[in-house]
């Protein structure tokens, strides 16, 4: 993703995965009822995996508190101190998130609570979620948003299919791919989620997942509400092959995981 | 701290840094001796608060596993997971840190053991070490290495001293500053260590610190081996304000913390 807040960076063309977040949010709110409401817990964990560097991030975050407080004075209950880990791959813009931390704990000193600001501890955990990022038994909530439909790397295989014209000029799976970069996807698709799946004991006991996908109504993999900017995105480096602004033996690179 | 790496960069000017780091090496040794002799941990937790972003941060981390294995080793014991936290302030270059993480993993594994390699969670906690930072018993050894010298502000009331022309053109306690400047910084500094000692809570019962000042032999605050450099910069300062290369207003704003 682009780094900084300029007008091409993630940051500023972020909205349609806050849409996708707002759909979540109520999954979220009720993963976090039934957590407050079975135990009492002290210290909350929960990880935004594939967090990314905009201002979505820290809006889940404070909607997060604020579900957790509201249960926990509906039970009578302390409101626990949270730990919340901010993930994403090494070469995030952690600076960016960083720095957007001082105005964020002001905000929750204003308008939430001066004690429930002071035991808000946040930190940045860089690393793939298709390994282990956290110590088994640290997590009571993990969320992913718009990020594990992201492979862990370009399919296996992909690029000698490439190479035998097979999908040449395509950057995911399109209409005219065959089969062979169909299971390719899949497979890919598979082997990692199976290595997420085994990352489950960073939950504590009765810890929630919350996965969000992009997903399609068609089984067809190659529909246009599935492929549509994908194939744009395609013509469009064709398109600047023939200008001569990409070299045409670098237009595999471009294979998306 | 410069970000980065290039020649002006703090993670390509912190030798004098290592070298400090090398005459602490043995305290934190021998904290980590008795710390894992005392009592068998699973999870260890490890903070370097006031990292910054050059390589010194991880080489120290490499050595501590070291102790630690050979102790663990010697005693029987298996080795505990690592929870590595690296701290300094929000405007840290933690991208640049981060980025170096790749290849420090590829290293424990290739030089040390996959299964220490595999149980060791490297995070970055960004923050004053001035404030809270970590949950409550979070840490069995925190560390500091030409950090704790840095105070949390200009002292206050320094900048009224340097208008009334007290301590003008000095960044720091100097020779001609008057006792006023002297208590204004021996007060932040009370002040701030007084506020860290407050989140000792966020050690373990019996955890460890380990800290590192800068010092001096001569009782006097204002002797040539702890400002020599000061009185050099502040020299400099000077010479671009008769060269109008700085305005003379900002110069105040140049006062150390």
């Amino acid at each position: 993703m682009n780094k900084g807040n300029d007008d091409t960076s993630y940051a500023m063309n972020s909205t349609v995965q806050w849409e996708i977040i707002s759909f979540g949010k109520t999954i979220i709110e009720e993963a976090l009822l039934r957590l407050s409401s079975s135990t009492d817990i002290k210290s909350m964990g929960i990880a935004d995996l594939g967090c990314s560097s905009g201002p979505n991030t820290l809006s889940v975050i404070s909607e997060i508190m604020d579900v957790v407080r509201a249960t926990c004075g509906h039970l009578g209950r302390p409101v626990p101190e949270f730990r919340l880990y901010l993930n994403d791959l090494y070469s995030n813009d952690f600076n960016y998130l960083f720095m957007s931390l001082p105005a964020f704990y002001k905000r929750l000193k204003e308008e939430k609570d001066i004690a429930v600001a002071s035991h808000c501890f946040i930190s940045g955990v860089p690393g793939s979620f298709y390994g282990r990022l956290f110590p088994t038994n640290t997590l009571h909530l993990v969320y992913f948003f718009s990020s594990l439909h992201w492979l862990s790397q370009v399919p296996v295989g992909l690029e000698s299919y490439a190479l035998e014209h097979l999908n040449k000029g395509k950057v995911y799976i399109s209409k005219s791919s065959p089969q062979s970069v169909l299971n390719a996807y899949s497979m890919q698709f598979q082997a990692d989620f199976s290595g997420f799946m085994k990352s489950s004991q960073e939950l504590v006991p009765g810890g929630r997942m919350v996965l969000s996908f992009l997903g399609r109504n068609s089984i067809d993999p190659a529909a246009a509400e599935a492929c549509y900017q994908w194939e744009l995105l395609a013509k469009a480096l064709m398109s600047l092959v023939k200008e001569g602004l990409i070299e045409e033996e670098k237009l595999d690179s471009f294979n998306t995981p």
